[in-house]
């Protein structure tokens, strides 16, 4: 163990003003609710992990054209995660709404990895990064990306 | 954006072998439900956070022997995170039971880093990093580590 | 304990169909994701709970022009309850999206009470029941209805 | 719509003491974490019914002797709720330790009827009332109970 008043800075990125989000991301809005917030009145950290799962769901069917309900049911493919991290930099309290930007950092051949920025009004309030593997559900092994997820990620990448 | 078959080596730890971590740490056993369960019948990642809460509270009341509800409640004193990641190696079904030890990295003067390992077994199933920083949790700003948590916490880290 | 192969009737409510639902109810929608659902593939029982919870946060916030969270928040006033009841009709799988409409059954000095039709497509999936108290959030005792949530639920109750 | 102070008798049971309750039920403890409550500092509604279903899954799996999870998983069969009710007596705070007893009050051919009396101290701070369904979870349709199950559930309602 170490000891000394600082975290290093590798361990703090700095929250973005809204106005120097990447032009062209989908972003989708979400209202923190009562049951999302603990007894300190905030959101209570895990939460935020099922508000990212959300955004993300909805990003695969609204942005991306594909079915994330399809994915895991019918067609037998896991999105889990290899890792998950998120760094806080403000509370958010119920009744604000977020405004979640999904960013594509990475495609690989059985993964790929998305960084995610959940705006309350213009200020950062955190920021998620995801490192999605795809499975298969029987075996729950790796298995590559299907075609048309690659096709629809790789467009994502350009706009 | 990058595309490549590889994750940096950094973003990819090895799981631990249970007789390979560290001796002298604190764990307590959390049994899987069958609602922290997702359709593919694996926990549902965003569980995994408030199971380690959960280990992380009962790691202050039990081994640190300070009470988490008296800091959070009479003592207004916040112990949210800065940050929050897990890396995860194999799934964990309904039914299992999951040996989580704590492991203490770091103590600053308002912030202590934390590091949760996950046994399945005999093998590290996910591992957890959490930064600490404590607050007031009227004005949500950090202020120093209270001196009682303070040599708890530096006691810990001896043993 | 009882033996037999019937439930008693007073416990058997029946769906309705959406087209025999009383005029002018609010309703809102809800989307069913991934983390809602179980490893039976349909939402796990508690979570309609929540899901009936974001409803009724709703209606107050977007039909009866109070905020809920200034409520809970700065008016320091619970709307706790007495009761909480589920009736379910058919399961309800990811992807589905639940209509779900707002009755309100009775209005006392210090209590109300709720009742939440979730229809799926033209079918009623599950039925709430809900019986709130107004409370004091300091001594958590019972309250007379705010004045202006009072004429609210009145003027609701005749719409 | 109704308006009265007063809400039906039929409404209103009254909690037990605990040395009232019914001698030979089963019952588990379960503790009241930080992510269980809400912004009121009590209980979150919706978290009930999960700790609720935590206590009936170690009945099955502790008491009964029949493994939930194997129910649900390779026995392929569905525990799902007709109807979930709950009273609510008092609210439960973090740190608390609820014990949760278990009874059996009626058994039929597809279903049966479980009272649940959670007890904060000597005073009963809810009480849980649930209608399972035996079910197919392939077709989701209402199937007999299992025999090792009935064998379990009679045996239990004698104790």
């Amino acid at each position: 163990m170490t000891t000394g008043s600082q975290t290093s800075s590798v361990d703090k990125p700095m929250p973005l003003d809204r106005s120097a989000l990447k032009p062209g991301l989908w972003s989708t809005a979400i209202k923190i609710r009562f049951g999302h917030c603990d007894p300190a009145g905030i959101v209570y950290t895990p939460r935020f992990f099922d508000i990212f799962n959300v955004a993300i769901e909805e990003w695969y069917n609204a942005r991306l054209g594909i079915s994330y309900y399809d994915l895991i049911g019918p067609r037998r493919t896991g999105l889990g995660y290899v890792n998950a991290h998120a760094d806080f930099f403000q509370p958010a309290c119920m009744g604000d709404t977020l405004e979640i930007a999904v960013d594509l950092e990475r495609v690989g051949t059985s993964s790929f990895a998305l960084q995610l920025h959940a705006f309350n009004g213009e200020a950062e309030a955190l920021r998620g990064r995801f490192t999605v593997v795809t499975t298969d559900l029987t075996t729950h092994r790796s298995k590559p990306i299907p075609d048309d997820l690659r096709v629809a990620l790789l467009d994502y990448a350009k706009s």
